[in-house]
């Protein structure tokens, strides 16, 4: 087949350069085209364009046109041109300003998308006449995965949903201090495509923080830099596909967010009973799922911690043939308990281990890491690759040094402490306030599971429906189960004030009362 | 089933506030317990705990260890018991420093993970020698997705690899003032978890500017904030598998990297020709494919505009039945020709369109924005959930202040004077050094391409094989192609300076000559 003939070689660049005015003229900015006006008539012709796209809402009100000077260069008109056409607009009522704050747009046009189709059921509705219009149909007992995007826009005056540490301890100043000196210290090929497996400063970032404070020897070649625990999910859920792996085992309790995520690429993903020792690995072995995803160190919601006969149990499962799964997603964050070291550390060749920053810094930056057995090292690296050729840079590198500069360790204490106040502050509430209901798994994380009483006289689902009507958003544990399980809540304590989960308790208290 | 027993209610909870010692005994760093200790034995234990860190890899060579004061705080020790095991080590030549930068590893353990073990293939080779010896494996006619990474990976004294921008122009200090305004702005709650679309306010940024350079109109509800077009590619791949379209055409000519990614989500993508006139819709129409991949407004890699005409017959197409992906990569780069709107504008109900700030910014960046028709609208949202839960951020919000403050306009400007006139550069030195060749699609864009004649007497992937190993990187245009067409080469020149342009494109010419 024969190349394309509109081109010019070395033959034909005397021309190209001679540059045609009529191909040069011409604005990125509404595609302006002087080659369209007529003779003579450029003021008319851009006063025209200008009104259709101020009519037609590719200007919509508040945009700000060109400085004049900008655009005229651009068109390659006299500035008088555009400064007269702007004069029409701004005398019509479509412009104003024109003063040194630039020119810009005052009149939009009628909506054009109703409003009805634009919040469509997979947008947040975060109107407060929304929200109590839907708050009987946001508890539901088997919620999609749109129910965290309704429940997050839903407004609620005291929020104690789990999954956030205390986000106004974010350490601001020194985000900016490390991006100040990542900015500086940039090559600019660092700003081109880079390594689909993660900068190597944050691989080795991250190997000394999970050597440091999870117990797991780690090479950072082996880490893989992932947009968060959902996409190490998701990579995952990608890679066991390619090994003939459908179907991944999951604790009950068990996040119902992690599961919803596993079941979107996995056949299937039986429930495995957890009690107070973790996961019933004989149940597990029951189900003859190949794969299992468990949170050893700080079970969700439970907040039990996997006891020593249970994880020699699990190991030998895994040894056996068997692959685990392990979200580590809060270990970090303990009071009362000493550490429990990773699975992973045990044995790396049959454990997958998925860790991130959210619950360290801050979900907003969607950071995690994934180590896995280097069988799936490949299949893992490629769905990376296919999935968005790695995680943004600068981001990472401004965590590399929070990790390596020792930010990061002050920052979690200080976030100890706050949380321990907190957590504190909710269980002595419960106290007063839920005499009966019994708090589990307070000795480490960001929230607390409360089960209630079976003679509650309404579904955890109703409870929560009823306490968000009055104005305090929690999360029904039923959510969290498939398998019989005792009526609770799943209450986040970190992101609020020691007051404010006080009153929260409080309300709850008092719907209780009301039930029973 | 019943809750786990091991919790504490209200009941026990005077025990656990009195605080059993051995329990809150203990740092996460190495996650060191003194219940582990022998009774007043707790510096042998300490300094035996990290001797062993160290020789294991726990603590490489370079690691920090905590203050003194820190540890000993966490451990409820004396700081005596610390300072003790800290200069014991020193002793014995593991640590050094002690004095206010802090107490440092030394001797690092030697390394258990063979270095043949961790450069697998997957990963990029960045030494000297492994380029010397992969440059033959490097061009393969029929390459996978990895060899971008190897590409990448391998150094080069000139690189004329086509698809960045001017990274060296990245506005580093808009930026970081950006960041500052965005962190002094943001609310505790916008650290959460977002909005899985995109930060309002980039969705609405980026709808102002496609409706200001690329003549689209879209209420900030369509657009959906994606990592990247590759992302766009991928979410595409997952939404079109839910509506029965597994097959894409793809341009040839076209993106190898883009069609490497089809391919991976799709079972087929079957090429059709591209002419002077672009894609050949006539051989899109026998391929039977519903839907189609293209770059109209500046074809990778030809260069060629999609003519008035051919666009009319493309869109009868798409308006009876076909689907029109339309990756929009570099459109705001152009230099001798008026600005091309995009096809999303005319057939938005038909039309998906991708756009990134990859070449306007910088592909580290890995941001994009993903339009499609209102039907596939609710599974590409879906497939962006289950893919990472939406994009960072930070990152967002400071992008959004640079588009609607007029920044970015300023660097596009900027950006284009440079370009042009390393375009202007490579293409005079391409007409001294290269006579014989013929340049395509130099009017717009990043990069140029360049056919040579059938009587080369040798391939492209020879010739880049060559150029490679006379230091200067560049891309064989038969990567780009699955049907017959004259050998050739895509030449980046937005990265490089004029005299390395200068350099390479004459160290190409001599290449050519010797194997004529």
């Amino acid at each position: 087949m024969a190349p394309p003939s509109r081109h010019y070689g070395p033959v034909n660049r005397s021309k190209a350069v001679a540059s045609d005015r009529s191909k040069e003229a011409g604005a990125d900015f509404l595609q302006l085209d002087t080659a369209d006006a007529p003779p003579g008539g450029l003021t008319d012709w851009l006063s025209r364009r200008l009104r259709e796209a101020v009519g037609d809402g590719r200007l919509p009100g508040g945009s700000r046109l060109p400085a004049s000077r900008v655009l005229a260069a651009e068109l390659g008109v006299s500035r008088g041109v555009v400064t007269d056409a702007y004069r029409r607009l701004a005398e019509e009522g479509r412009v104003a300003g024109q003063g040194r704050g630039g020119t810009v747009v005052v009149a939009g046009p009628a909506p054009t998308v109703p409003p009805a189709a634009t919040s469509s059921a997979s947008a947040p509705a975060p109107s407060a006449s929304a929200a109590t219009s839907s708050a009987p149909a946001l508890y539901r007992p088997d919620p999609d995965a749109e129910v965290f995007d309704l429940l997050r826009g839903t407004p609620a005056r005291i929020d104690l949903t789990p999954g956030v540490p205390d986000l106004a301890a974010f350490p601001r100043a020194a985000w900016l201090r490390a991006e100040r000196a990542v900015l500086d210290g940039l090559a600019a090929h660092d700003l081109g495509y880079g390594d689909v497996r993660g900068t190597p400063a944050l691989r080795r970032a991250v190997a000394h923080w999970l050597a440091r404070n999870r117990g797991i020897r780690a090479d950072p070649d082996e880490v893989l830099i992932v947009a968060g625990t959902a996409q190490a999910l998701a990579l995952l859920g990608r890679a066991l596909g390619r090994v003939g792996i459908d179907e991944v085992a999951v604790e009950d309790p068990g996040s119902l967010g992690a599961r919803q995520h596993l079941a979107h690429w996995l056949a299937a993903t039986p429930p495995v009973p957890v009690d107070a020792e973790g996961i019933r690995v004989d149940a597990l072995r029951a189900t003859g799922a190949p794969a299992v995803l468990l949170t050893p160190a700080h079970q969700f919601p439970t907040g039990v911690v996997l006891g020593g006969d249970r994880r020699r149990e699990l190991l030998r499962w895994a040894a056996e043939g068997g692959l685990v799964i392990e979200d580590d997603y809060d270990a970090e964050h303990r009071y009362d308990r000493p550490p429990v070291p990773a699975l992973r550390a045990a044995l790396p060749e049959r454990v997958c281990y998925a860790g991130s920053i959210s619950k360290l810094l801050a979900p907003a930056l969607r950071t995690g890491w994934l180590l896995v057995p280097a069988r799936l090292r490949d299949a893992v690296l490629d769905a990376k690759r296919f999935a968005d050729l790695g995680n943004p840079v600068l981001p990472q590198l401004v965590l590399a040094r929070l990790m390596e500069s020792g930010e990061l360790d002050r920052h979690l204490r200080l976030l100890r402490r706050r949380h321990r106040r907190r957590r504190d502050a909710m269980i002595a509430a419960i106290r007063t306030h839920l005499p009966g209901a019994t708090v589990h798994g307070a000795a480490a994380g960001l929230h607390l599971m409360l089960t209630l009483p079976e003679e509650l006289g309404c579904t955890d689902i109703e409870l929560a429906t009823a306490a968000l009507a009055a104005g305090v958003k929690t999360q029904p544990l039923s959510w969290h189960t498939r398998l019989p399980y005792p009526p609770g809540l799943v209450l986040g304590y970190a992101a609020g004030s020691p007051p404010e989960l006080t009153e929260g308790v409080a309300v709850l208290g008092r719907l209780v009362r009301q039930a029973g």
